[in-house]
């Protein structure tokens, strides 16, 4: 009789964005007249850049001759791509990568969703809270959670509480683990580490034979010159760390659908039946030609083209757009007395209710009162309740308006 | 300490398209005179269709105006999709799908590969011998093919060899069974099964509570009436069937990355645990919204293009292009006597090497007297020993020279 994986039906329905829709929903629906201004889900409002869509348009008239058309590519990626990442991605911050350690994929979602397939099952994981969801999700999936306890925490995983008491730097966990997901600059909370404190992970991972999956979607938004935009700018980082990267926020691409993922051959982890070392780089590979047929050759064109120096003003015209209105959502809120987090290198703002006030009390206020949708904090994990989180990805027009209704709001009233 | 899945080194390097890139390198180096004709891997060659280039062209105009910009579409593949396929792909064969039971991916790789992720690693499944690789290789991954054995096979999966003496139907297994792959038309012999046939299947796997994992990735080159294009035009098979579609044939997308797969609100498997039954469709939504973030927007508009009344003209017309190269083919190779399966409802034309040469020796002889690579049989199973493989993908010119060069060539001489 042909069963399912168990694992699926532990895992509670994943609500937040739904339930953030039809709150919304219903909302508009009371209120016709209401304008309504959304800040939660992270996605990019500005459209591709000038150099993409020429990009775009020159490979596909590739494709629609015999002599230049582009039938099955290699499952890691067109080497006009990866060595451009090689060179411009990675050079210009003194670390060598070689090409063959680079995987162009659909998304760091895919990604880090997938990296569990070469792991074993009995990896302890650790993540930190709050949390992007696909680290635990996946990790339910690939039998390594264990169960779903009462607190909402699943009994196998190890979390590490980020708080404004340490800036929400996560402390070295106390317990054993084998895996830790690091996501800096964080989503949800927009904070980061400087490079002293992602070299104290960097140096445990080291010491006590632990991979760090490193989720770096958001290093262009890094404006402080303290902040590593790669792990690899640590010593040693490429024995324990792959990182992960992406094209969505940087250029623009969640609709377009580009990402990347170094696996470094110096990373070599331990088989579970015998002490023999294994280079996971080797492993990502077979895993990804036996179930990953590439990214489109268009898109990896449209990827290339944001490197071009044309194309890197485009990009930075981008990240500007949208860390100017961080610094307005930062200023704004700071300037009533709310205290934020995040927003300097990244699109995100962290913020902490005020009088106590739960996460979805708070979203429902804005809802009802200033007609503002953001994300409850609480959404990403426990330690994320009593606080809710801004994107910044919105346009220009939106943010100021929202920030000015917040300002003219009495946010504390009853 | 971080661990493997050990699974992965169980696996034996995968060689096939690597020993035949190596043979074939090497010849051209020693022979840069000769004119070598490709008809081993099955990638298209004909340039996208003139519909799916407009179509590429203008969502990509779409992309440039903040207006219509799209971000993060739906996971499952946007609705204008969706609903084309339920309209033109099913509704025709007499097939009611409804639109949430597509969900629109990169391709049927990724689909098989991934389908495994919601399925218990206790279930048994079975492949047919000949197969496509990546049906075992994704299941060794995923901790369910147990050791492999000295003749090429895996302890815990069962084989269900495909022969001359049964035209290539595998009969139905003597063990039980919970999953069984069936991918037809077949890749790699070129071969089908038809309405009866398959429904032998389908009650089989009904009174057996087996899962069908049906690949349909060819049906698009079926030319016969009683072949079904669909494995939801036998009764019942929605309770048992999940179906597994490409563009990459179909529409010369191999290197454009779409398919879809679909998944019924009424196929229930049971639990590990407990003898509930869960709807796969849910979970498989659930992993698909975990593990990825949807296909491009412009190349989802591309795939609709390939339906409307001058997309799918120009469908036929690829497609037929590809078939008569199948019929030169197989005509040519019969015509000196040789002995030939497939290329009727497929691209794939499926050849018994002559006084039971080997695969691999025909393959050399084939590379050195009339400079034409083809796949070795024995590549895809132990069952394709002394079988070669043509792929009928080619462009016309070389279809022909190869089987010139085949005609005047005394296939049988040492």
């Amino acid at each position: 009789m042909a069963k399912i994986n168990d694992n699926f039906i532990k895992l509670p329905e994943s609500y937040l964005f739904s339930d953030i829709s039809k709150k919304v929903n219903t909302y508009k629906a009371e209120h016709p007249e209401a304008k309504v201004i959304r800040m939660g889900i992270g996605d990019v409002t500005l459209p591709l850049t000038g150099e993409v869509i020429h990009s775009l348009h020159a490979a596909t008239d590739e494709m629609a001759q015999a002599a230049t058309f582009k039938g099955y590519g290699p499952e890691q990626g067109y080497r006009f791509l990866t060595e451009t990442i090689v060179k411009e991605a990675y050079l210009p911050l003194g670390i060598q990568i070689d090409p063959d350690e680079v995987f162009v994929s659909d998304g760091a979602k895919s990604d880090t969703g997938n990296f569990g397939d070469i792991l074993s099952r009995d990896n302890r994981i650790a993540v930190t809270d709050p949390v992007y969801p696909v680290y635990i999700d996946s990790n339910v999936m690939g039998y390594r959670a264990g169960a779903l306890n009462s607190n909402g925490k699943w009994s196998n995983i190890v979390y590490l509480p980020c708080t404004p008491d340490t800036n929400f730097v996560p402390e070295l966990p106390q317990e054993k683990i084998d895996v830790v997901y690091l996501c800096f600059p964080n989503n949800p909370t927009g904070t980061t580490l400087t490079r002293d404190q992602l070299k104290v992970w960097v140096d445990y991972a080291i010491q006590n034979d632990v991979l760090i999956l490193f989720d770096a979607a958001y290093e262009a938004f890094i404006t402080e010159k303290d902040v590593p935009h790669s792990i690899y700018e640590i010593e040693n980082a490429k024995k324990v760390a792959v990182e992960f990267r992406s094209f969505s926020k940087t250029a623009g691409f969640t609709g377009t659908r580009c990402g990347y993922t170094v696996v470094p051959k110096e990373l070599l982890l331990s088989c579970e039946e015998s002490d023999k070392k294994v280079s996971l780089n080797k492993l990502w590979n077979r895993r990804q030609c036996t179930k990953f047929n590439g990214t489109p050759y268009i898109i990896q064109k449209a990827a290339e083209a944001t490197f071009s120096s044309q194309g890197k003003e485009e990009v930075k015209a981008l990240i500007d757009y949208y860390m100017t209105n961080a610094k307005i959502i930062r200023t704004s809120l700071e300037n009533i007395g709310l205290k934020v987090f995040g927003g300097v290198n990244s699109p995100y703002i962290w913020m902490k209710t005020p009088d106590n006030i739960s996460s979805w009390e708070m979203f429902d206020k804005m809802l009802k009162e200033v007609n503002v949708v953001i994300t409850p904090g609480v959404g990403f994990g426990p330690s994320g309740e009593g606080f809710i989180r801004f994107s910044a990805l919105g346009n220009r027009e939106d943010t100021i308006e929202a920030m000015e209704r917040i300002k003219h709001w009495n946010i504390k009233k009853q």
